[in-house]
């Protein structure tokens, strides 16, 4: 079983606007163990189009395509498919009863190319837009691939394959067998590293499938089973996850598509009634604003310090003039003065620093990508960490916030 | 002259991630001139891959390829087209001595696939990545279709087809002719509204060309123009500019690609030698962030304060606990005070303050999206606006720290 994804529209073709449909549609025909090779776009072009789908149909048993379903002159994709299977278009009159109504209630005037978005291909289920007003279809060709017509924009292409789209296709093709996967979220080691650990693992994997992911500052890992019980594919992920976890875990900071270092870090906070705050310098706000990305952070983050300049450093903090002077603003001293002088001041468990260079320009003759990381913590001596980052100004301060995360994530680690 | 745009990866084929870099690479063709017809997307498979490329060879003039030139084993783009061109892959010097420089000074151990990166096709010109380590290419084919490869990664693919690709394309296939552009940037007013009063610019475009495109948060409109003699571009640009200006002037805040709202008010800042400070709540630090992203802003923002809870609004910025009790925390009273009171303690000559309801709960029964902004002025008394944002938490915070960067525009824009 494969299929292939083609999405229609000169606006997307001229990259005017980009084309999120095909990536959502691929992948729910993943999660349904369907085959994807390729995706295909086209402009509002009835030759184009027709060469595309004729393409994909000669190497594929099913083309879902969206786009081009709507009343104006460009929109064709309709049309165009039903010219090259040779059926008409017909009516789905449920549609064409809530154009009449949209029409009826805004008291704006109903044009004949209005009507367009009520057909489709006849010999199709039309499917519902429970969003907007151009139909659907599914057309089952016994001698040759199936075709599936979506709309174009999102707001009703994504509802309309995953409430009826899917289920069609599931029913029509489904092979008995239970999809599951599981993300697994590393930070500290880069994409190729991890690749070269667990590449025995990689090379010879079936099922369940191993894919890595290189993210922005991350890497992750889909590993995904296939089985008759779903309660046997859960076992797969979970025989899986410990191989993996034995070589690389050090480096695994949670699961999940939908994480953070953040959120793992400010939930395990919440869990243990834990405070924090932070002082900052070159990150300028960015590490509390990343723990403000959490919802339910305000339980124990009450606030904290930027502290930009020395003055600030001095004034806002009470870090004694003497010790900027004699170790430098970008010191082990400092760091560890700007986190325990924060932590204290707000009475918290932890207090994170960052004190370093950002570039573009050096500065007390250190190289941009210097960086003081200082860590302070109730009823403990604070601690500093020195680390180096390449890359420009953004890079270096939101890798600087995310060191200090993966820092504090690992000291809360070992409170256990 | 005709283009053709293949994206290559896996995750990108079973739709873990939205391709944008084809939408990119597509709209600067189309602002050159030269015409696409076609985009394909392929997983990181070498036969399929040719097929493709081979497909798009036979029907265009140059094929511009992202994707599949990192590390991994499953990186084999340039492996691929190499070979389909019949040429070696060989190593780019300059790639080369960065790879080795960032293990160097990241201290992380160098794979020998990293090495991969460093690889260009033998006879195409090799493309530099400003922020990554894979090399691009260009490769002119006299009897065929010419290839360009990029990284598939955004951040470095834009880069790279923007200063190094895409001038190429230009020599290239344009050698008599001009291209020049340019890219202005509007706040606080929609891609609909912005379209519609310009709409019969845009129904009317030759030459120049205006291209509205909607970013997150703001829209820019790309004006390019043709000709002969680069004099009569610039003079037809600037033109067409005065024409827009004269429409949605207000809304305007800065030229160039390159560019934001904050690099627009801190050069202003800098400029004019006045200073910056903040005390935010419901943004925890993204403000001030946002401030040190742009460089040299040290010289005007020596820190601020992030108080979060109200307590620390208390403690840290002295506000009395009645105004917090009374008015409530998010409220204009406790935004003035915010403002005036950061001000006072930093000295500076401008203060923003945030305080709102970032969700997903509502506050003091106030829904999400309820945000007070403060601004404190040396000299002036303090002034608050209410403002109301729809979206998730995330869009409320980022949407308040916008709208207090487009208010301090507007007060610097009027003191003139």
């Amino acid at each position: 079983m494969q299929a292939e994804v083609i999405a229609v529209g000169t606006e997307i073709l001229l990259g005017q606007i980009v084309d999120t449909n095909s990536a959502f549609i691929a992948r729910g025909l993943a999660d349904a163990g369907i085959e994807v090779y390729y995706h295909s776009l086209v402009g509002d072009n009835a030759d184009r189009l027709t060469t595309v789908v004729n393409q994909a149909r000669s190497r594929s048993d099913l083309v879902v395509i969206s786009g081009g379903l709507g009343p104006t002159k460009d929109d064709l994709t309709k049309q165009t498919v039903a010219h090259l299977l040779g059926v008409k278009l017909i009516e789905d009159a449920a549609a064409m009863k809530k154009i009449q109504q949209h029409f009826e209630i805004t008291g704006r005037e109903m044009t004949p190319n209005n009507r367009l978005q009520a057909l489709y291909p006849d010999g199709s289920l039309p499917l519902k837009n429970e969003t907007g007003m151009a139909v659907g279809a599914f057309y089952r060709d016994p001698d040759a691939a199936d075709i599936m017509l979506l709309p174009g924009p999102p707001s009703e292409a994504e509802p309309m394959f995953e409430h009826q789209a899917l289920p069609q296709i599931i029913a029509a093709y489904h092979r008995h067998e239970f999809l599951v996967s599981k993300v697994l979220r590393f930070f500290g080691i880069g994409e190729s590293k991890l690749v070269t650990e667990l590449s025995d693992l990689i090379d010879h994997q079936t099922n369940p499938t191993i894919a890595p992911y290189a993210k922005v500052n991350e890497v992750t890992l889909r590993i995904t089973a296939r089985a008759t019980e779903k309660a046997v594919g859960e076992q797969l992920l979970r025989d899986m996850t410990t191989t993996i976890m034995a070589r690389v875990g050090d480096y695994f900071y949670g699961f999940g598509d939908d994480n953070s270092l953040a959120q793992v870090v400010v939930n395990e906070l919440i869990d243990r009634k834990l405070t924090i705050t932070a002082a900052e310098s070159l990150t300028a706000g960015k590490f509390q604003s990343t723990l403000g990305d959490v919802p339910g952070v305000s339980a124990v983050f009450p606030g904290g310090f930027v502290t930009y300049a020395n003055d600030a450093k001095r004034d806002l903090l009470g870090i004694p003039q003497e010790v900027i002077d004699a170790q430098g603003v970008v010191s082990e001293a400092t760091a560890k003065e700007m986190a325990e002088r924060s932590r204290t001041k707000l009475n918290t468990d932890f207090a994170l620093s960052f004190t370093g260079v950002a570039g573009p320009d050096s500065l007390e003759n250190q190289p941009a990508g210097t960086v003081w990381l200082g860590l302070a913590q109730r009823g403990k001596a604070p601690m500093a960490k020195l680390v180096h980052f390449t890359g420009n100004r953004a890079k270096i301060r939101e890798r600087s916030v995310l060191a200090g995360l993966d820092w504090l994530r690992r000291v809360l680690r070992d409170l256990k």
